[in-house]
């Protein structure tokens, strides 16, 4: 049986262990959540501060050439292309993960459609975030294409010569399962398909290599393990082969190539610039840039490789300690053991009751006993068929220790031997909304 | 002549002057640029502190549900809604107004090729913001639609039965005249042709009725007059007769009717909600909800009917002061005189060297003249046809006074006579940039 004190000598050891500091986190609180959102950390709000009074307040108009807000979706970008494999002047953050998806599928489909005009379906797994697919099927509406969703091991045998472009999210929003980024992105150039990668539950998480992978688009999200706040922006990537060849129809005038002359017709700025459009949220920009820092910090102790071995020892120890401390109560395991199909997060299912599938799990009420214990993780409904629902716990290298997984195991184990969840259920059940 | 003690004395009648305590303006500045990026509202810095610590720092994820965010873009929409005739639950505020014109264009496309399809024609005005432009290019290369772009004068006679969508900026970025929506927006429907209104220059800036005008669609920007913040969301109302007929092809989650039941099939929400995409910047929403909230606090001195009053009288002053003050320096004046065609701003020319349009106008070097004496306007160059050069001084009346316009007149004087503007001629020569 693992201890507490083995978990407090791993965290004494851990190398990492200096960066939780440079978060603000609240008294009190096992945050396992920052899939969802990322933790604040403690030079944000003194970067906000000054955004907001002497940027704004002073500067005013002048900060935008003053303050270098102009500049901000590049130097922003280039910070978060460090974390994915990608060169300087590749990555802007901008807009939002499901309009930066738009921008990257019409311009993939436009791509496509020059190359190979006969391929009309687009490619995705059923259990892709759903907005990514409310996006394309948007498209597919407006292009007369089709979206074609399976399952994950079906996609190789997707891969026809009807497909232009094969969408995928590198890490399962709900299961934390991986895909092999390099391996898909062969399998589907080989048979002439375009790659968008979704990174929302990828960057800062996991390391990705997209140069390497030689992927072709890429999204991602600012707010979960980049810890860039609520509603940061979002950043996109396009492969310098493909980006000067379409200008994406989100074409304001922040992508224009002399967005100051104010000439009425649209020219497109080169390469990546061109899939900004309108002007983009400082304060929240300038936050998101807080974040990022944090990351750029990490490199002299290895960066994103030793936050993904800790990262791994973390869910490892999660599994493990769930697996000695929670036998016997109907915890099943959705996130792969596999350390190559493993995101940064750790999914448990619940059976209970008849256990059959489909029956009340007992997840949600799980996971809000929990919330009332400090522990937070996240609930995500199943379908009743094949997917279960999930109780999702999200481990942040930067901000958490081994200690913290001993304890967040302790209050599950609590929850589940004093029924604590009962009352959850309950108050679930009488909810007046 | 006008006196600075007549302006002194119309500032200690004016029923609006407390309202400038509560703007952070910084100390020897005149800032006549609250048309391009509003003043930092007193009150926003600590609100944002409040976001980034409490909401952020402290209710992590649970704030989505415990902090309103899910609500802000209705809430802030809401508040919006007051200042441009539209009622409760028609506007949202979110995305850039480049973004919510894509939406709105989108929908007038298809609702027009249902209606009458054989309308293949979109109009504008030649001397609309870019951006707009470049967005309606965007769509007509993605539709097949035709972009006609004309004079002001050219409306009535361009409103023919091969157009289905007439789109305008209400107050004209450069010059800031100001179209009659009522009248234009009747004359469009007569010819069976839906209205996209830009509201960028109007929102808090001139009284505007979206109802009693029965326009079509609206969209507008909430860090100009609005005082929102840099990159503060912008905002998009559509006419409930139309909201429910087409769902927008930005289909994100928070778009969703039911976003929290992760289904993979996107089922638009109801009415103005559909409008919605992706995750919004909640830090710069707060700030716009700040921005807002000044305005409501008018309402008791008479609202946006008290602020166009003082409106009115500003620009009238600085016309008349420029007149008396200004005379043989070449000034010219591109805004109009009549009060019905005029927005919150006054655009001078200046006829330079040989006084031929299209020489060197000396605008750019004045207005950088003013700016070095804390008079902070902004420049826009012309055509070098029909379009000149313009000066553009914004006049905002929660912020600025009487007193504040007879010493904005003064320093131009003072730049004319001393001639000042050479030194920031020579300087921009001889930039090494």
């Amino acid at each position: 049986m693992t201890t507490l004190d083995q978990c407090r000598a791993r965290d004494e050891q851990d190398p990492l262990r200096a960066f939780k500091d440079q978060f603000s986190l609240p008294t009190g609180v096992i945050y396992l959540d920052g899939n969802s959102l990322g933790v604040l950390p403690k030079a944000t709000s003194a970067r906000v501060t000054q955004v907001v009074e002497e940027e704004w307040g002073n500067g005013l108009i002048r900060s935008w050439n003053t303050a270098g807000w102009f500049e901000l979706p590049q130097k922003v970008g280039n910070k978060i292309a460090k974390l994915i494999g990608a060169g300087p002047g590749e990555v802007v953050a901008t807009d939002t993960t499901s309009i930066n998806l738009y921008k990257v599928l019409s311009a993939a489909i436009h791509i496509a459609a020059a190359d190979s005009p006969q391929r009309k379906i687009i490619v995705s797994e059923r259990s892709n975030f759903p907005t990514d697919l409310y996006i394309a099927q948007a498209l597919c509406k407006e292009h007369g294409y089709t979206l074609q969703l399976i399952e994950e091991h079906e996609i190789a045998s997707a891969l026809t010569q009807d497909v232009a472009v094969l969408m995928l999210t590198h890490v399962n929003y709900r299961t934390g399962a991986m895909h092999d980024m390099s391996k898909v992105t062969q399998a589907a150039h080989e048979a002439d398909i375009l790659t968008i990668w979704d990174l929302a539950h990828s960057a800062g998480a996991v390391p990705v290599d997209l140069h390497s992978a030689k992927a072709d688009f890429a999204v991602g999200c600012g707010y979960k393990y980049l810890n860039g706040g609520p509603g940061a922006p979002a950043f996109v990537w396009v492969n310098t082969k493909h980006a000067d060849r379409f200008w994406q129809p989100l074409a304001g005038w922040w992508g224009h190539a002399t967005p100051f002359e104010f000439t009425p017709d649209y020219k497109p700025a080169a390469g990546i610039n061109r899939y900004l459009c309108g002007t983009q949220p400082i304060i929240n920009m300038a936050a998101l840039d807080c974040g990022l820092d944090v990351y750029l910090a990490t490199e002299e102790l290895g960066g994103m490789s030793a936050l993904r071995t800790k990262s791994l020892a973390l869910t490892d120890l999660f599994i493990a300690l769930v697996e000695e401390r929670c036998a016997g109560f109907g915890i099943g395991l959705a996130t792969p053991l596999n350390h190559a199909q493993r995101g940064s997060q750790v999914c448990l299912t619940r059976e209970h009751g008849d256990g059959l599938v489909g029956a009340p799990s007992g997840a949600f009420a799980i996971v809000q006993a929990l919330i009332a214990r400090g522990v937070i993780g996240d609930y995500r409904a199943g379908d009743g068929k094949a997917h279960k629902d999930i109780m999702r716990f999200g481990f942040t290298p930067l901000y958490i220790g081994y200690a913290d997984v001993w304890h967040a195991v302790e209050h599950l184990r609590q929850v589940l031997v004093n029924e604590e969840w009962k009352r959850a259920e309950f108050n679930q059940k009488h909810a007046v909304t």
